[in-house]
């Protein structure tokens, strides 16, 4: 496939026929006047990171030596989750500081674990280094069209809006919401202050690397943004860039969960984060829809 | 209103029309092939109970003396929630014995709780007391009309389907789905074995004191099936009835929560658990709703 700009919902569209078989249609939830949630935090392996990884491997021939990936996080489920239900073998990269119990998720899932390398990006290079070797094919956790294009379909389950808050890290799924509407809707990325790609890309006028950490560093927490999702910045798909404090994320999260029962991980209550600290201010009778995207956290503290 | 039989379905779209600016549709979740999960927990309050409270409270003429409940459970939140958002008292009354963090939130929602008696049926005795006295209206937990029209809204957000599966204490919820579909589809009671009202009504021919308890007991633990319920029974309205183990319930509460990052409680996660233990076996190409009724359970012991 391609990522020209003007295939990008054609692309989305087929991506969507292809992994239709494999995800969930996950439900909206009209939470309160003018404002829908995506309940995408109920999809199989609890984030949206299966719509990407699905499409990248039905798009590509497997060969036996698999697939490779490079995360101890959502992506990394979603590789060995979809690579098992396609018959795969997953090969997984995480850095040997990753903790037992991601590493055990993976496992359950099917992956191989190998942890090699203080840092992501060292499990990053050991990962390449492997597929080269082995022929298995690299499924980025961001940034490759066909993952953009599957996290793209979320956009299409939506109902009809003026806004899209969505939470960024790598980018990966602003960028495939914001290749779906390009510019028919109003495509707003929120950021943690522990985790600005977005923001800094947009103040560098590129991606940048940037240190990141705080509240929703496992799942947000890329180094820098993917050049698909800056490319969608570009084009004028993306209108606007919120950093927030992770306390906001902290207090979204434990406010979806008292008002309407929704368990999310800090990634995933990032963006209706915009809404309840009031850095997104609806305007009257605007229609928002917020993107609930992860919820791979233990709901232990909730409640 | 009456609760003439062949009145429910007209009684129950009224309701819809009543309770709307107040409660949430709330979505379908389409979980695996030919299995939806209603997505109930999701409602105000954590239960579908304000469905049925909200219709008892908008169709009387409340007196400022307010409204009168006996329940430390969703029942009770549901009366302080509904009160509040209509602008009338709320008197609660639960045994002695109910745990402090049942009664802060009935508080938390603007009830005023009072505990009497050593037993939930003292609690309702003092209730009935203090309403005769003030004037105060008495909102039933689950048997009157109104409350079971309310709850029987439930069954007009239900896409197409063959089969449902609905958890039952003292049954409002069953009764008012039972009269919408009135013998048009198959519905099931599911109890767990510690809170039988259902299976001992239909072993007795009719409604029963029970013993209650077991892991579910907080929701589903009515003592006696409601009369509203048993006239559905006695019209052919409910198909059967399963009585499950409580290792059953919370391995389904469990498995909700593994394979779609749902949080329920005990009883929210019954009807599910039919399913999930075979209890009910599902025929090809049947198409099976499970309502998850309730998620007011800290959701801590999960992930």
């Amino acid at each position: 496939m391609s990522s020209e700009a003007g295939d990008w919902p054609q692309e989305i569209k087929q991506a969507a026929e292809r992994i239709r078989p494999y995800v969930r249609s996950t439900p909206c939830l009209e939470y309160r006047d003018g404002v829908v949630l995506k309940l995408e935090q109920l999809q199989v392996t609890g984030s949206f990171k299966p719509r990407g990884m699905f499409n990248r491997m039905l798009c590509a021939s497997v060969p036996p030596a698999g697939v490779v990936a490079a995360s101890g996080g959502n992506a990394g489920l979603a590789v060995a989750y979809a690579a098992r239900r396609l018959g795969h073998r997953a090969s997984i990269y995480v850095p040997t500081p990753t903790p037992a119990v991601k590493i055990a998720r993976i496992e359950e899932y099917g992956g191989e674990v190998h942890q090699v390398g203080a840092t992501y990006n060292e499990a990053l290079e050991a990962s390449a280094r492997a597929a080269a070797a082995s022929g298995a094919i690299v499924v980025h956790a961001y940034d490759q069209p066909e993952v953009v294009a599957g996290a793209g379909t979320v956009a299409m389950e939506l109902p009809a809006l003026d806004t899209v808050l969505v939470a960024v890290g790598g980018g990966g799924l602003i960028g495939g919401i914001a290749a779906w509407f390009a510019g028919s809707a109003r495509v707003v990325g929120v950021e943690p202050d522990g985790c600005p790609t977005l923001a800094e890309a947009m103040r560098a006028g590129g991606p940048v690397d940037v240190e990141t950490g705080g509240v929703a560093s496992d799942s947000l927490g890329a180094r820098r943004l993917g050049e698909l999702a800056w490319a969608e910045v570009e084009r004028g798909h993306v209108s606007d860039s919120l950093v927030i404090s992770g306390q906001a994320v902290l207090d979204a999260r434990r406010e979806l969960w008292s008002e309407a029962r929704i368990a999310t991980e800090p990634g995933g209550a990032t963006a209706y984060a915009a809404l309840s600290s009031g850095a997104y201010e609806r305007r009257p009778g605007e229609r928002v829809a917020v993107i609930v995207c992860g919820a791979n956290a233990s709901p232990g503290d909730l409640g």
